[in-house]
């Protein structure tokens, strides 16, 4: 049986992980047959955002203990992730990954990624593991991974397509029941909510996709 | 098209919505063609746990703003829910049902359940309109429904099974990836999480079948 890591940036798409797309990566992997172990790291969230009124709320969160709603409790500190015990590892989106896991949200190109994070992505290309990405992930995987030249999606958003670009990624447009294959980088990516009208039926198609091919490479 | 009432308790299984549960239940919604409205009360958490230790936290959140993490801010009060608008309704599980929307978690079958989720029960099954109940809502149901005698599963825990009964409903055990059907009350319920080591994909058997059977019966 395949471990896949998902590594999730809390728990809410404005400022965590998004939720759907987690538990949707969680469905396919486990509807595939592979198992799933859940990392985040042990970081305070950038902020707070009330999900009904979209305003900052002056409170603190952590990035692991918020990912352990959608996680039952069953996850690990990112620190902890040994990449040789996994057979591949899929990010799932939300503003999040944007916020906590990089600066992407506040700096664009010119932004950080988390080094945990970083480390984790190089080492995922030279052992050739692959790496799934949804959403945001794809543009944030751009900041640690530039001089690759990643081929990804992030659906058809011109601005997040643009840093792509200036950050040495090839960006494809496609819709969110889609994923675009990098076949040198093993790097598997779909927009999911990036269209943030579209169905969760859609979105579960194309997340289902790509683990599909993310177990069909590893 | 039919418009499907799902009512929330929170966001994270130990004092809020089961998120998996209220994931699989929207996207289930919307792969069979009908519409999600998303509901909950207006009120604070009975309390916050820490979904990585389990130990309770000293703050305060509500169960509408958490809520909205799930339903990524398309959601409304549960004061505004208007059963001549939906077709039926549905209760995905977690704590939160049995902590926030009853005190079932507390004081068992001499709980209470929140007035307006009984108004909003009792009026469905005059309108015969189908109630979907996932995990644990079923046993909330029977605290604003006892005097009906509802047929419904949790699965096969003896003591919320015990609970039941004692409010007048009638338990059938049944698996994960199954659902009771209560024909004369139009009430369809499945156990989810109340086998807290079930596949997600059963859960998603069980969620699929529930929402389908809702539709078929509204």
């Amino acid at each position: 049986m395949k471990n896949i890591g998902v590594i999730l940036a809390g728990c809410g798409y404005l400022d965590g992980a998004e939720i759907r797309e987690a538990v949707l990566t969680l469905l396919a992997i486990d509807t595939r047959g592979a198992k799933a172990r859940i990392f985040a790291p042990n970081i305070n969230q950038h902020h707070v955002i009330n999900h009904l009124s979209g305003e900052e709320q002056t409170e603190t969160r952590n990035v692991l203990i918020e990912s352990a709603r959608i996680a039952r409790g069953e996850i690990e500190d990112l620190n902890q992730l040994d990449l040789n015990t996994l057979d591949a590892i899929i990010l799932p989106g939300g503003f999040g990954v944007a916020k906590n896991l990089s600066d992407l949200a506040f700096n664009g190109p010119n932004g950080k990624i988390n080094e945990q994070l970083k480390i984790i992505l190089q080492q995922a290309i030279e052992l050739r593991k692959p790496i799934g990405a949804i959403c945001i992930s794809p543009a944030v995987i751009c900041l640690g991974l530039g001089e690759k030249s990643p081929s990804v999606t992030i659906g058809n958003d011109e601005g997040t397509a643009g840093a792509i670009s200036s950050l040495g990624g090839i960006h494809h447009n496609k819709n969110a029941d889609e994923i675009q294959v990098d076949e040198v980088n093993k790097i598997i990516s779909t927009p999911a909510y990036m269209y943030d009208q579209a169905s969760i039926s859609d979105i579960a198609i194309g997340i289902d996709l790509c683990v599909q091919k993310v177990l069909e490479m590893a």
